[in-house]
């Protein structure tokens, strides 16, 4: 039998799950995945994932891989994932990809959007997929404090207090506001990495600028400050979709 | 006391509603309104509506009266409701209106729009906000189709067995296909009034013509049969939401 590794692309709901990872007691992807997984390739499966999400975070195109010496056809295993997983999952792409690929080491970088509702009143159809924000917001003023945020900086200051990474030079490459339709403000951020909820903490800090309680003066001396109890407080989960992983060539992540 | 009416513009998630009706035993955003507004008004409250919608039809711009003496200011009503309501209904607008005003005769017209998801795999984050087709659609078919659909028709073909309209014959303004980012197509409907149903039997038809198994030019003989046998299935609840209800003058739904 021939060890394969196939890569899957997922969509998931973030807010019935505990986030990714598995962890005794609670609904995770991971677990409603390894559980598909297991019934599909009837042996114990266990995914290798291209970066965790939170409890309430949402992905478009989140990445990982399994192996597998089941000889099953890349597109039974998609219809058969999507017909075992719970309907806050869902498999958009399944790939065979070479035995040496890792979805987390080989990720060239990632595309993260934060959907902001920047109205009065709160909102009904949208309210797990947004971060409601009632009072008047500054649009240039967030946009002049993302263009300070772009570029190779050392991120220590947008960072959760027990984040791992041993490397917060990180690049961000795109940092963009967009207005949609019904009032939504979508913030989208490209980098070759994000540390522990350093989206969260980057739009928490771009909305108080937006409020007029931050300057958008004051965001580089924030960043040399690599203090994160001078950055901002941290967005809700609820507002934050993985939308792609990026890889380099013909690895590309697909699904976003 | 003054008799005052008070227009409210509501935005609703109708996935776990039976509909806008009160029904006994059954959860309705009517009866959620009703509620609410007897614990704010501190009176029993009725609300008239501008059109129902069904199980599972969700609203972005639902408008509906009632009526009180009681004196609170309209943003009190706004804050109130907002804090009483449960989180899968909000005000969005509430002002003064003319006690003559009524939203359901006043209408000049409706937009609803319908979101199909055209692609192969289930969507996990947008399941309960569109109907997910999986074949090949022919964008330009459809259109085609929506095209002879405008104008002023007896839409007969078109409603709910048992539509209690009297008048079937209503004018389709505007109907128009627009894709979306994330393989979304966005089906706008504008007519001065519908029929039972009509919507979402019109996307059912236009969406066979999309599949190749229905011809464009079909359309126009379905009309003239006001058949109802003759026309596609009843496309699914959770695809559809009344964007706006049109009044003429000062008297804007808005909220859309």
């Amino acid at each position: 039998m021939t060890r394969r590794t196939l890569r899957l692309t997922l969509e998931y709901d973030g807010t019935r799950f505990a986030g990714w990872q598995v962890q005794p007691g609670e609904r995770t992807v991971q677990g409603e995945l390894e559980r598909a997984l297991g019934v599909l390739l009837r042996h114990p499966a266990r995914v290798r994932v291209a970066g965790r999400t939170d409890a309430g975070v949402h992905a478009l195109g989140q990445v990982c891989t399994v192996r597998t010496e089941q000889a099953v056809a890349v597109e039974r295993v998609l219809r058969g994932l999507n017909g075992i997983l719970p309907r806050d999952v869902a498999v958009s792409a399944v790939d065979e990809v070479d035995p040496a690929f890792d979805p987390r080491f080989d990720a060239r970088g990632k595309h993260y959007r934060y959907r902001v509702l920047a109205r009065r009143a709160r909102s009904a159809v949208d309210r797990a997929r947004c971060w409601h924000v009632w009072e008047p917001l500054d649009r240039g003023a967030i946009q002049g404090a993302l263009d300070h945020l772009v570029g190779t900086h050392h991120f220590g200051a947008f960072r959760a207090a027990d984040c791992p990474s041993k490397d917060p030079v990180k690049e961000l490459r795109v940092a963009t506001l967009t207005p949609r339709e019904g009032e939504i403000l979508e913030l989208d951020f490209v980098g070759s990495g994000f540390l522990k909820q350093m989206v969260r903490i980057l739009v928490g800090t771009v909305i108080e600028v937006g409020r007029g309680a931050r300057e958008v003066s004051s965001i580089p001396a924030l960043i040399e400050s690599r203090d994160r109890t001078r950055a901002g407080r941290t967005a809700p989960p609820q507002g934050l979709f993985l939308v792609r992983v990026l890889y380099g060539g013909g690895e590309d992540g697909g699904g976003g």
